[in-house]
């Protein structure tokens, strides 16, 4: 991790803890002598929280925390299980049904640009929450980059493995959401009918060459289908 | 518009008019002489391209396009006909129901940071997309910084209004998204019965000092509910 990312990080932890919307920062001169680094690596670290949607700067009037959101809504950019940031209470307990090596299907090929029957793991993830079934996911990854999956692998946040462990670096994921109706089999997990309601979001993660690595699917619970994005357009 | 902003505009024209995903664009010195401005300039137009997820950059290998997303899906972040660049052919033609000042209601008030009963304009939309229903919105707006609502600047794109016409400076939004079933009013107007699913977008669109000037409230029907969003992720 490089020092802006540290710095910000710890940002990060002294704004969730101590401040609230609309709270001023100190002026970038006493963040400078309080993490005590350079100018540059200060505004990096703000940078970062900038693009996160945790600050905002307002030229001539300083720099102001942006606030949580609304409460039960979680982060879009930071769930699915493969999702290097984990961490966000989103829900109680993870346990993974299956974990397969199998021929990719044609739609998990053309997701991950792969020739026709090319191997993948596939792992299937339910989520709880307040001992409800929150999330079905299935994860298909490239085996070509994984090659060894396994349980104890496959309960960490994989992408965290593949920057770390297999040093790869990962660059940026495209983000699918639709809307449709549980079938009988995906309703019967969550408690509910078929046809109810369901969100389906599905994730492509790249490496940094912008090849594709892994494909998660994922289907929520309706009642906890509630996502935030905070962007952070240019002026 | 700035010179980069005007460059980066020209670009997505190219792009999207002449390549593939996983083309490669000239190099940065071609680019130059192509568009006869300086290296920053150009530089600025190509972060404004990555951070939109239209191009990536893999360093010493080059850019390279990356392509547009499935076929029937929206940008997250380019709906709701409020945002500015609504000519994404989401929908075939746009309705409003009505426009009303009314006192509002604490949701709004709390959306956009208003004292108790202060004024709002509200104004209804409904898109079509053969000859369909595919969308009810609800916006409120601040009436102390839109203060003369009429139809013809309601049916453009009103934060363009706000920035041109009004010279005011926009900075961020805020989105929402959740899954419910429709009520029965709703699903009459789809076509739809209720408890069919549906998705509620909700965006609060900010000022460059952080005041909120916009809420919007869009329900659309669950089969056009579809939208991707290209993240690009520090490294």
């Amino acid at each position: 991790m490089l020092k802006y990312q540290k710095i910000a990080l710890e940002m990060v932890r002294h704004i969730t803890g101590n401040l609230q919307q609309k709270d001023k920062l100190p002026v970038i001169e006493t963040l400078i002598s309080h993490y005590n680094v350079s100018k540059s690596t200060i505004i990096k670290a703000l940078k970062v929280l900038e693009d996160k949607g945790i600050i905002y700067m307002v030229r001539g009037s300083g720099i102001f925390v942006r606030g949580e959101g609304r409460k039960g809504y979680y982060n879009l950019l930071g769930v699915n299980e493969l999702q290097e940031d984990a961490n966000d209470n989103r829900y109680d307990l993870l346990n993974i049904m299956e974990i397969e090596l199998i021929c990719a299907l044609p739609e998990v090929t053309t997701a991950l640009g792969l020739e026709k029957n090319a191997k993948v793991y596939s792992v299937k993830y339910v989520y709880y929450l307040d001992k409800q079934v929150t999330c079905l996911e299935q994860a298909f990854l490239n085996q070509k980059i994984i090659s060894n999956l396994d349980e104890e692998i496959a309960l960490k946040p994989i992408l965290k493995y593949i920057k770390d462990v297999l040093a790869i670096k990962m660059r940026f994921p495209d983000i699918y959401v639709n809307v449709d109706k549980l079938n009988a089999e995906e309703a019967s997990f969550f408690g509910l009918n078929a046809g109810d309601p369901m969100l389906c979001k599905e994730i492509i993660y790249h490496l940094a060459n912008g090849q594709p690595c892994c494909y998660s699917r994922a289907v929520f619970h309706y009642k906890q289908a509630k996502f935030f994005l905070k962007v952070n357009s240019p002026n």
